[in-house]
């Protein structure tokens, strides 16, 4: 990234959002069918790069199981309404017709009336163990401690810890803060854990142990981080940023390959392009899949920061259906803005540019443009 | 173009659009009396360096011929509907008037419902043959081997190869992929192939012996490359660099000459201007076209990725009609943004500018702007 | 101006407009009544460095007077509605109730329906003299051999030859050109000719004997020749290098200062202050003036673009009436956008920082803004 | 900032503003329980580091409290309407019901009717000391000679000179113009003047003596001052070039701290994170505030910009009322978009990043965004 002198001793980099960046096709071209869009982490394999990011609007334990037949991973918000409800349907579908003016605070109320319930954690996980699924459950840094050995006890095979922003070294007084290092050690199951925008924040993340860090700060449309905390680090160029301290701590560690997974701002299939282009190993999809007529809200979308109960930072989106899980997914697509047949788009993009499978798709050329 | 670190290792380079790039007109001034337009290509001479795009909402048999009367070329879509009915009319009146909720999925039952009829590919060629007119057709890179040799047989005096992306080097599983370099080389009519948007993949596509290259991916307002496929390459920095391979490749081959044809983003005649100031020999023309009263479209305007099976990734745009196709290549002009007489807005580009003939003005002084 | 690589061979510099740029006050400051706003050119001096620029929406026999009165000086076009009709007040009605539809055409119709006649050019001018103005009246290049000497026999004090572009060295083949440099030697009234957009095309024009060169292309909101020809430079680097060549010119000529005048783009206040901030010693209005009470068009505004027979080039705007040309000029201002006091808002802004004339404040520090 | 050529020998430095500029996390986190915010300035000591801008629509004697109570500096403009009225509820619920059309022209006589009354001025500065506020006012450069010493007669503990420009060096015809170092070094009460934008101007402001400079022009949604003067400094760098006035006063003067206030475009608390992360010491708040129900204006909001006789440069905007003063600054939020519980905001901001304070927030790493 270009430094840039903002005035008097005050530097910066110029960074780069999705929109900015495009890829090239160039000399090469391949069939569609010739193009492979397996991922693989730790023990697990998959036909699709992508994980359902641990929103209620879009994982529920029936969405995941919906989702892992389709070839992902699907990640629950253990501190969501599931793990709050023993049935939220009914609040599933208070939230999705709430109107405008009043849809924050009733969030809040809705959240803050039932507690995270230690019992349905473990209960969510069997469930879906029980119905076949890879459990990727998903939890915020203050409640790592409490909630984790338990979803890994339940049976949970991946697990998430994910917060706008997490880092390997946090300062608290109140206590022992969290030992990430010691505590992903301890963990019998493969670690994902972010969000973090920088190379350095990234390596740091990289040395506790984690398989894989989020890069970025969870969302897209339906989050106002920067209107609100005046943070925003565009996912270009942090994924970009990211990619290469995964370069250099596999250097460093002798060979742990660290998996970047770009979180957020990727809202058409030509984002996600774009994400794995700029270094990403695996995508963590949101509205894209609130779009789906199988999504637990129902159209509706929305981020855990939309219910924080002194400080929102997000907002209850309503977003048009377009089909189904399947063909959001792998279409046929009717829609001609990048809202269905993501995986095609993807085969469609790395073929047009020659590319046989994400790791050499990597180094595809991009543009800038305006 | 300026390099620029994304993050990371990921560099890429700047690239400027038609809307970002405007001619600056310096000391001499020239009357527009004065001024050529003409294009030579092979043994074909027109008065205007115009190409119709060949998309079925403005290339029919019949318009052909009026705009080959008018002096330029058009080229009709073999796979498009008049290579799949005998009479679309009806077709082209319904697509008209699709309401936009359904449009694009019926759009795709019609082509689907009528597969290419080899026999009205020859058919059609024939009927331009007899009407007088310099036929051009269009086909796709998976269709080229069968239904170019069908085509030139039935008198097309040029042929156009063209998909979103086409490449010298196409690598493929099922069967031998084309051979373009064999192929145009067996066929005895000039060949027009594209699109590309690099200057590697321009030089390749020169290689093959074709005539011209299609530069861009082949649309401006009706397409969402960008946002399905993540694909972009802005036209300004893209027509200069396939220029720049022209240069190279001229020299290479001791002398071949290979047209470069801007193909897309060219919504208003300045944009036209601006194509043939960064290199363009000539421009593939749709949306202006599409405006035109005596359209097939009547006001609607589409390409073919716009009723894709799998992948769709146009739009059916409604158009306001501004006048007949002569008016609109011709005048005179009665709208003041670039819908009409745009060689009239070509020549008075150049001598407001001092330039007599096109090859001059690719050397006219230009700016960037915001 | 930043010099960039489009692509290829092809570079361009990097040109800004008014909305780019600010003045940046520092450490002086200064009362607003020690600032002086006067501006001598040749024999003629004017409390405020402002011309009217001659579009028949603006400036009539009468509204010429008000402006003089105001000490500002307002140029005729003595090939629009007043060159052409006795009495035009029942077409200016018209022009500024038509429907937005059929506004070009009918436009094209009221001034092709009557000629410029010689005599009512003749009779324009000695009115306006008799009346005790300063007039200034202007001519496009073509009529100029014309209409000129005819203005000036009849007294015209100062003569505007005002095109698209005009340039020193004018190609044609249809009988000799004029020559600027005899022709403006043989008039004896000074001459103010342009447009121009670049320090090679200013210099040449300012070795023609001119007294002043218009810097633009005459127009902002109201012109589309952007859109039409592909024709742009951003007036703030426009203004910037041809103060430099006036600089140069004054160096290579032993002393003769030639005038730059801002053409265009001046929409509000703060833009005519940056213009002379870029080194402009006045500024042409045009739709700062019509949204006068008293301007001929009753708020509708357009340029002889606008009616252009083959290529009309410009729009007729309706703009909201703000008050008197009084009031427009020199306030009170009861209008926080820069549509009113603009005399005062000049005087402000030179106050702010510290400047006492014009001249002076050609040195103000600027920066370059998003 | 980048050193710009506009054109010819006209440069420009890049400048940027909030919007363009954003704060990136990175390697560590803290407790926002650990975070400190509070701010001192001479012998004052403040929970918040906030002043409540001098407009009429936010600062009343009995808002001033309730800020105070709130941890937080307000301060009053003695030449407002509580500097005029005895009373002036009524006119403060006019202005906000005035209709858009006449709101400028009826606001001039509001202020005009009434001038500014001495005793008033005296008996406010009273009435809020014996309220037990830490008392804080603001006047304008023209009438600070004549009402500051009354109001530090009367007992005010800080004293603000503000204005669109203040300079250390104003040029002025008219009689002795205000020697601000005297001036400030004969009163006995700490004084904060502006506004300024660049280093020279701030530094010798610093010089004068002032406890504190203000930066910027005073105003962001609600002033045209760019639209009407030309003038405009992105507050980004503005902030940041002042900022390093500070740290070379500080060497020079051998160790006077002269804090830097941040004054305008701060209309949502991310905005106020990144005035700190480029060097404030504290921010003067107008937007923000103007939407508690307890403000003045009730949910009107204007500065003296607006009502200036001959050039109004400022709006009256009507904002969305969000919540009380206690709700705005220390939330609980029930707004997503930056609008409440702005101190959690900024301490939520710091503890993202990991910083205890807001003078190590300063070095906080940025970037700079599209």
């Amino acid at each position: 990234m270009t430094d840039i002198q903002i005035g008097g001793a005050k530097r910066a980099r110029r960074a780069y959002s999705f929109d900015e960046v495009a890829i090239a096709p160039s000399r090469r071209t391949r069939d569609p069918q010739e193009v492979s869009t397996t991922w693989t982490i730790d023990a697990y394999r998959f036909a699709l790069p992508f994980i359902a990011a641990p929103m209620d609007s879009i994982v529920s334990p029936t969405s995941a199981q919906t989702l892992n037949d389709l070839g992902m991973l699907a990640a629950l918000n253990l501190e969501g309404l599931w793990g709050r409800y023993a049935d939220p349907s009914a609040l599933l579908e208070e939230i999705k017709q709430l109107p405008e003016i009043n849809v924050t605070s009733r969030m809040q109320e809705i959240y803050a009336a039932a507690p995270v319930d230690p019992d349905l954690v473990t209960h969510r996980v069997m469930q879906m163990k029980q119905a076949g699924v890879t459990v990727a459950v998903s939890v915020s840094p203050q409640r790592t401690a409490d909630l984790a050995p338990r979803a890994a006890t339940a049976g949970a095979d991946i697990i998430l810890i994910r917060g706008t922003t997490v880092s390997a070294e946090h300062v608290s007084g109140a206590g022992e803060p969290l030992n990430l290092k010691e505590f992903i050690h301890q963990l019998d199951v493969p670690v994902i854990v972010g969000g973090c925008a920088t190379y350095q924040a990234a390596l740091h993340l990289m040395r506790t142990g984690a398989a894989g860090v989020l890069v970025g700060f969870g969302g897209g449309s339906s989050m106002t981080t920067s209107d609100v905390l005046g943070v925003r680090v565009p996912m270009a160029s942090a994924v970009a940023d990211v990619a290469a301290a995964r370069r250099d701590y596999l250097d460093e560690s002798g060979g742990r390959y660290v998996h970047v997974v770009a979180d957020g701002s990727m809202g058409q299939s030509g984002d996600i392009v774009r994400a794995f282009a700029c270094g990403a190993d695996a995508a963590m999809l949101g509205s894209v899949l609130a779009r789906a007529t199988d999504a637990p809200g129902g159209g509706a979308h929305w981020g855990a920061e939309a219910w924080h109960g002194q400080l929102p930072r997000g907002q209850r989106n309503v977003l048009t259906q377009v089909g189904t899980f399947a063909e959001v997914l792998n279409g046929p697509s009717t829609h001609a803005a990048g809202a269905m047949n993501i995986a095609g788009a993807l085969r469609k993009a790395m073929a047009t540019t020659g590319y046989s499978d994400l790791k050499e798709f990597q180094r595809v050329e991009m543009v800038v443009t305006a």
